[in-house]
């Protein structure tokens, strides 16, 4: 059977970036930027005034003059006036360009003023600057004009906004959002607007699969079939051209009711594998419609479903939004794109079966800046509540039995 | 001066939670729940039968039976019907709800099967189930009816919205999100579709805290005033009144063109609190408009703006969305409500200022699960490109001057 680690290869293999929309900037805020943003112009553009107070030249305080003659007045936004009187200065405010003629500050805290009778104000220094220069951020001290300031395959996150609209990047290229159809499978299952008989249950996964893929930048949309052949004949080609993942579901065990298999593969689906070395989730199938959707058709059991979605497909969805392929296919294990953090087991755990055990467990920071890894007691894989009071979970490899308490592990956040 | 411990609790004491609102499950999803979701059922809310094979007496397999009739065949989603023959079996599949008259699941890997002349099934059991319920997922095992399952104020993340869909909460009572108005001010500042001349630059700061605000969950809207008391009058008012929080950039310092104090007050709004014993973002200004919104009048500086946000208003906007609001007082702090983690220092830093230290710091977890913090070269708070090379802030107390590698320290993170 196939092993976690050819599993996770075999998924990234079907990585490809999605094409490219351009989009105003704030709605693009959160969104994988797709073209580099470089400096139009200097940062900062001129040399910006840092304080309220006056502008001189230095030469003048190492001279020892300590009252300067205010000769104009300078605020941000206005054209800059030269300074003519090389004994004077200007009074001058924050995110001004520094004129011509002078170029150090002094804030206001350290000036007292005064004003003649002729209504001619001067300004007395009280403490010296240190330096020629000083409270003011000089041009291009920070990045030059032509400067890569964001590649291609970021995030915009507010920073990247900030210096997007800076350099007047009003509409940006960046990846479309992956669109995910999202199956539920299974004839016990109702809607949730429905009261089930006493041997049914409602549709819960579908709902928890599309507010995942939300959360991993994804539209989805979600779907439902009993479990028909039929019915799964005519309802899936849709999907499987429609969408850039179907994320099935149920019917992949091997039950008599467990169609999906078979009919996705009748459908054109090219299986790449199915069941992994894994608890939960052994019966976990993976393939690809030629031209069409990536599928992932998980086992059904809530927690079986929702830790192979964290595992496997919500890495996808975060790779195919980045534009560089061949490193992508490296990646699916890194916090970037969704994989796993370090963290600490609390406590003993033992877990005989040779698979690859996805622990549930709540993580905690320690005092010392560790995440710590508490195991859930869950009721196994059916036991969908465990998943409320969960953070992630722990990858034990499938060696050794044993994993002593202070192991340090592989943890999967899903929150 | 007001210390950033005091200007905290300042902040801290104008949260009050936002009305709720109802939304149908999909959209509530990502929203704070504002009612106790409870189980309208036990979990599972019948012996739900866990994996594909048969389901028979344990006490027959006690006694030495090793073939069963197959008397009938029971799939998910079908009402149970009993078994007759005691010495019998039902087939039966995954998610099905167990029949009378047997307690126990043998699957089918651990089985073989034959077919008599009249065409009977009889299964073998290979392997034998080492206790009675094996393969079975008792009725009540997780949860019981009545069960508190989501208490009020909870995220609902991927794992409530299926435990929500489960017991047929199809509409919940969410937090509505906090609307908030973003303000530059400056008039050295042109829109990001301008080519600006030379002394001007773009607004970005306005985009920023709208790209941040929706981070934390807002609706948020982007304005901008020149440094003009007048405008400032006019418009401001609609926005005191429309939104629950006005986050102004700019015009709070010092200088000649900072009108936004004297102007805010002239509108009503009630000063809390005007400078901050910290650096970046000494200027901040803090007040509450009777009735209206409260006003975080934040410095222009493009890093000061940021980690102000990031430190003041993007807890209380993450705050607001909590119904606890005696708890929430002194929540601020915590990483639930956007808070510090704890960070180790990775270099020596000196800072002699008797005032808090936001120090930009890069973030990356240590080899044994803890988080590293390395300060940025970061050219003072006009160096907005260094924030796209930081994760977050440390928060370096007024006290002492020396931090020493391996301090560890509340680290802010903003990605």
């Amino acid at each position: 059977m196939l092993s976690v680690e050819d599993a996770t290869r075999l998924v990234a293999a079907t990585i490809r970036p999605l094409p490219v929309e351009y989009l105003s900037l704030p709605l693009a805020a959160g969104r994988i930027l797709r073209e580099d943003l470089r400096a139009d112009r200097d940062f900062p553009p001129f040399n910006r005034v840092a304080m309220d107070g006056i502008a001189l030249r230095f030469a003048a305080v190492e001279a020892g003059q300590t009252e300067f003659r205010i000769e104009s007045t300078q605020f941000a936004g206005q054209p800059p006036t030269p300074l003519l009187d090389p004994e004077a200065a200007v009074e001058i405010m924050t995110g001004a360009a520094l004129p011509k003629g002078v170029d150090t500050v002094i804030r206001y805290e350290d000036l007292t003023f005064r004003t003649d009778a002729a209504g001619q104000r001067y300004a007395t220094v009280q403490a010296y600057p240190p330096r020629q220069g000083y409270n003011v951020h000089a041009r291009a001290a920070d990045r030059r004009q032509g400067d890569l300031l964001v590649p291609a395959g970021t995030r915009l996150e507010p920073a990247e906004v900030a210096v997007a609209a800076t350099i007047g990047a009003a509409t940006v290229a960046v990846t479309r959002r992956p669109r995910v159809a999202v199956v539920s499978t299974g004839d016990e299952l109702v809607p949730i607007t429905e009261q089930p008989a006493a041997h049914q249950i409602r549709r819960s996964n579908a709902l928890m699969l599309q507010a995942a893929a939300w959360q991993a930048g994804a539209e989805a949309e979600a779907f439902h079939f009993n479990d028909d052949p039929e019915a799964l004949r005519r309802g899936l080609p849709a999907l499987l051209e429609g969408f850039d993942a179907v994320i099935l579901s149920g019917g992949v065990s091997k039950g008599k009711a467990d169609f999906l298999p078979e009919t996705l593969r009748e459908l054109g689906v090219e299986q790449v594998f199915h069941e992994v070395q894994q608890r939960p989730g052994k019966p976990f199938w993976f393939g690809r419609q030629p031209g069409g959707a990536v599928v992932f058709a998980l086992p059904g059991n809530p927690v079986s479903t929702f830790v192979n979605f964290y595992r496997y497909a919500r890495p996808w969805l975060l790779a195919v939004q980045h534009p560089e392929t061949a490193e992508t296919l490296s990646l699916p294990t890194t916090a970037l794109l969704g994989g796993p953090v370090a963290a600490v087991l609390t406590e003993d755990v033992q877990f005989k079966p040779r698979l690859t055990h996805f622990l549930l467990v709540s993580l905690q920071p320690g005092p010392d800046g560790r995440l710590l890894a508490t195991p859930e007691r869950a009721g196994g894989s059916g036991d969908m509540a465990s998943l409320l009071t969960s953070a992630g979970f722990l990858e034990l490899p499938p060696e050794p039995e044993q994993f002593p308490a202070g192991t340090v592990l592989p943890a999967w956040r899903f929150r």
